[in-house]
């Protein structure tokens, strides 16, 4: 088989760039290691940056986000019984989309079949050949079967687990990585929002996160040990413990309901070095993960998509090579800045088992700053709706 | 003897509470541990924020700063060979005043004594008696005879191993600190400084500061070990570390000499909860320390003398006592702020030894952001000019 660009992870990353390729004329095959239903189980994030949105514009596939998701103006930030709003458009001129990263997927799988799109599903033992050559190609199995493609590039959004970073040998590879000390029970409850807006919130017990889907489906988290188990976890525990960690208002009005998802995410900021390698391009997971707190990960993976897409687009069209020799440079100088932001809002929101006394009340001292001054709301703002590409 | 308030402590903060007072009328005593040479040998920072000023022109002791200080509108900050610049009047409005410590102390010392207020030099054994009670007094030895001084209020401006702070029962005081694991090694030479704005440097092999008093006088710092001393470092060993950390362009234009003065301060992070306790009141270092990256240390002194002397007056007008109430909650507001800003700007230049590669690239990551991002400066600028009393 044959083709210009094989992506390797049918994930959203995958899939956005295999439909933005294809909308440029650009033929590309998807590799995905699980079946279609799995992909879609996967609960993640659900609040979209501007970029992301005007790449979904871009790959066509935007009309049910436009017309379900929730346009949020602001997030609410609270400590103890104190508690701020940050408003976007007020410091950005935009807004962010609530809308979940299964929605996304969904809606691509949807794009891609109807375009009549390859992805190879259940694939497994995925090799990638002479990725530093003129003759790249990636071979797998399916079904027993063991199949090659030829191509041009092959793009690595296969995620933190993946075989495509592996790929680049250790001595051009450069990893850097924080693991945290604790980690985010959430759960996902057929139940009203306690807020319209997302509500991050630092107590004297941990971190809390109060989200949402719709207006019947929250999605609340509360920092907790890495040594707990979902299962140490009644839904009766889970409540009291986030009501305990927001301010009493709003743990007065919060409606509680029996839980339809459960479960435990580590933490852990990490950043390859570079995302190019041959014809091998990283994007999203393969390449750096971030912690979860003000929901980096999918819209940074977004950003790699857009400066990938614009190189081989660029590529296809002209020959020119600029943008794909500098997407490396380019996608890391935005990742950074990603990193930068999800470890400073994440290393002021959460209790550390080695911290002092001192250090909490720095973070307090930093929560009174961004409550008070314009210009570090701004900073935060801008970083929420999403730097420019 | 008898007064209206008893200053403790002979630097800057108390002499300029006590010539602040004096203009309105209210009586001090200061009582100094040192000789006033000893005190004006102490070399200091001289970054002056616009709060300050202020003061030293309600005091009437403004005359020679402004005609020999530096008014300085920005600073720049380096981190290899990348140097920005971050305008202080672009961004606020306002500058800051280089004008040494040292003056300020000479300046007050000089109006003090014009004025005849009473400064007792060389005391020893000072003890506060009373401070709970509404019988306050102050009592101390000076040349083998013990005297005492009946008062209404007690100014404790005698720093941090002054014996104000220490006057406060344990079950009330609150202590909060963090040692930072390096030193700044400083050097005062009589050579033209290498810019006339402050360079904040850091590099691979730690912080450089670039600082001046003068067109001929300048002061310059390098993070050193906890373990070195002054004797360890020749001037050229000195010269050649300093070199090695700021940018190629600055290190050529560099004009070495020899070094008038060599010394090295650790960096401590510390505040004492509460400021206020009975009749007494501790002011700057007694009550907290800040590193001195960014020059918060006397900044925040005269924050807190603002609030205090706003207090006295307040109440010897009109008996109207919820200025001094209100001092400890106003002052420490404003100090965790100033300790916040002190923090964060030493955390992002310094090399720690226990820091990993991914801490050292979120540094690098917040670097870049502040050089690219106006709301970043702003919010950095208006730490820097003084954030309002």
């Amino acid at each position: 088989m044959e083709t210009q660009v094989v992506i390797i992870g049918g994930g959203p990353s995958g899939l956005l760039l295999s439909q933005l390729l294809h909308v440029r004329g650009i033929s590309s095959i998807v590799l995905e290691r699980k079946t279609k239903s799995y992909v879609l189980s996967r609960i993640r994030a659900g609040v979209l940056e501007r970029g992301l949105l005007a790449l979904m514009q871009e790959a066509g596939v935007s009309d049910r986000m436009e017309a379900e998701g929730y346009p949020h103006d602001g997030t609410l930030i609270s400590y103890g019984d104190e508690i701020f709003r940050i408003d976007f458009p007020e410091h950005t001129g935009h807004s962010v989309m609530v809308y979940g990263q299964t929605e996304v997927t969904r809606d691509l799988y949807k794009a891609r079949e109807e375009a009549g799109g390859l992805i190879e599903f259940e694939v497994d033992d995925v090799q990638i050949h002479g990725a530093d050559t003129d003759d790249a190609s990636v071979s797998y199995t399916v079904g027993g079967e063991t199949r090659r493609i030829s191509c041009d590039f092959i793009a690595g959004c296969d995620g933190f687990h993946g075989v495509s970073r592996q790929a680049i040998p250790l001595d051009v590879r450069r990893e850097y990585e924080k693991v945290y000390p604790f980690g985010w029970l959430g759960v996902l409850s057929e139940t009203p929002p306690v807020a319209h807006e997302l509500i991050y919130s630092t107590s004297q017990r941990g971190f809390a996160l109060c989200s949402m889907r719709n207006e019947n489906l929250s999605r609340y988290y509360i920092q907790c040990s890495l040594s707990d188990k979902p299962s140490d976890w009644t839904d009766t525990a889970f409540w009291e413990e986030l009501k305990r960690r927001i301010p009493e208002k709003y743990a007065e009005a919060l409606v509680t309901g029996p839980t339809i998802e459960k479960s435990i995410a580590p933490l852990r900021s990490f950043v390859t070095e570079p995302m190019r390698w041959g014809r091998l391009f990283l994007c999203g997971d393969a390449a750096h993960i971030v912690p979860p707190t003000g929901a980096k990960g999918l819209n940074t993976a977004a950003s790699d998509v857009h400066y990938l897409y614009n190189g081989l687009r660029q590529f296809y069209e002209s020959g020119d090579t600029s943008g794909i020799d500098g997407y490396s440079a380019k996608a890391l100088a935005r990742v950074w800045k990603a990193e930068r932001f999800s470890w400073w809002f994440s290393s002021l929101l959460h209790r550390y088992p080695d911290q002092s006394e001192f250090d909490i009340k720095m973070q307090v001292a930093e929560l009174e700053f961004l409550r008070t001054n314009a210009s570090a709301q701004k900073a935060m703002a801008e970083n929420y709706v999403g730097l420019p590409y």
